[in-house]
């Protein structure tokens, strides 16, 4: 099968390297606005050429679309309108069996997007939770996908054969199938990655504003920030849109995460050590969740 | 030579591990007060005996603190004392050659507790910057120090002899000098080691409140999620004491960090997506810093 891949940072980038090495992709074409990213994939070897966009829709069996969300939306409509013509011109069966499908981290603007359009059914939402802190076509790796969850949005929407492709292009990066609702998703993501973000945004901040002396933060920093910090090395090409689309659900997560921080911060003002103890057991349960 | 450990958990634990490997350690006593982890350290090997602790700090050349800061407070003088007690009953040689040192995450309360004690040239006050989020003997594991840097404060305050036994130790442990005064210490360490603990701690409690289903967070959680959120499995035995002691630096520290957060939330709020850009992008420097 022939896999277009629009954005070879480290998820198109990475989607390549396991989708050709697995067998799942027979040839794969790639497309990539940024001149020197679009070099290094060739370089690199991540596809087998970097094509126009409108090339890679027409030649290719399923089209990924991992660029930033803000882009996908734009994207989205066009790919399924290329789907259109080239049903109408002939160029394909006459039901268009081509498949397109999205890995951003918001679903709902996507879905909406395109609710009404007569291609909806060639489109599946789906959102691969991996990921790293870096970005870029030097940043994929192989295997960054097995064993993680991907899930899949408002699968009714889409044609149950596009559905069994897209399911089966993540049977091969070894992922979890799970299905939720488009909106749903966005709630769920809001909690357990996007919030993440903002977190390690704001503690990077905090700590480059009051270290002036960086050489400082490098010699004390231990294991433990390092961790916690880790994500404020994420983008802001992918990672603005995101809080754009999600607004509603983050700004709801992020309001009651400044509450908890603040129940810590009055309890140890207040010198109430039963409270801090209290709250860092009740946080503690999370040892059952995350291992 | 005959090192004491007081405390078998994850940092005296790791201790012993290298510091008999590695030959420093020629006789290892260990003192536990919780029945399960002294048996479980004697089982593992951990130390070649459990003792009282008057018996360890008798027999033993270098006594390492390596209990809840709180308990160190206490425990500190009680060794300083013995130490006198030695030297007047002529148990040991005119001038006590014995040093004690802790492991502590804060330390000015610690070199105020004794500052005036005449044997305070035998204490040397430590931080070794390494750990896990995991606690007690079972954690304990070789190779946990190697590359990390250990902080020496107030080394001027303690006898040439007792910084060269402990820069000794150090040593074999594989770990960079770093001097400070106390107070220093316990500024930088609130910034790049206890705020993230707190911001993980309420990321758990904000998740495990929102999500009741907790499926959902297990399947969800990516691996930047957990990263972010692993600081939280945290044992409130360590981290209420360091709280307590350190509350001033730490309070300082979360309102700044709270206005971080609000400053993210209000940007978003606004659609100010120029703003959010330019708050990641500042958080983005952390990556000169943190690899």
């Amino acid at each position: 099968m022939t896999v277009g891949i629009v954005g070879l940072g480290l998820i198109g980038g990475s989607m390549a390297i396991d989708l050709r090495r697995r067998g799942f992709a027979s040839r794969l074409l790639g497309v990539e606005s940024e001149p020197v990213n679009a070099a290094a994939a060739e370089k690199i070897g991540l596809v087998d050429s970097v094509v126009p966009f409108r090339e890679c829709v027409g030649q290719s069996d399923i089209v990924v679309l991992a660029v930033p969300v803000g882009a996908a939306v734009k994207m989205l409509p066009e790919v399924l309108d290329m789907f259109s013509c080239m049903e109408r011109t002939g160029e394909t069966e006459s039901r268009c069996r081509k498949t397109v499908m999205d890995v951003c981290s918001t679903k709902e603007a996507l879905v909406k997007a395109v609710h009404y359009h007569p291609q909806r059914g060639r489109y599946v939402a789906t959102h691969p939770m991996a990921g790293t802190e870096y970005s870029g076509p030097w940043a994929a790796m192989p295997g960054l996908f097995d064993g993680r969850a991907c899930i899949i949005c408002d699968g009714h929407e889409s044609d149950p054969d596009a559905v069994r492709t897209v399911e089966s292009l993540y049977d091969t990066l070894n992922m979890r199938h799970i299905y939720m609702n488009a909106s749903s998703h966005d709630v769920h993501a809001a909690y357990v990655s996007h919030i993440s973000h903002i977190t390690s945004f704001a503690l990077a901040l905090t700590v480059l504003d009051k270290e002036k002396n960086e050489k400082h933060i490098f010699d004390l920093a231990s294991g433990g920030f390092s961790s916690t910090v880790r994500l404020a090395k994420s983008n802001a090409d992918m990672w603005v849109p995101i809080f754009s689309q999600n607004r509603d659900n983050v700004l709801q997560v992020l309001d009651t995460y400044i509450e908890q921080v603040k129940r810590f911060r009055n309890a140890i003002a207040d010198d109430d050590e039963a409270s801090v103890r209290s709250l860092i057991e009740d946080a503690n349960r999370i040892k059952r969740i995350i291992r």
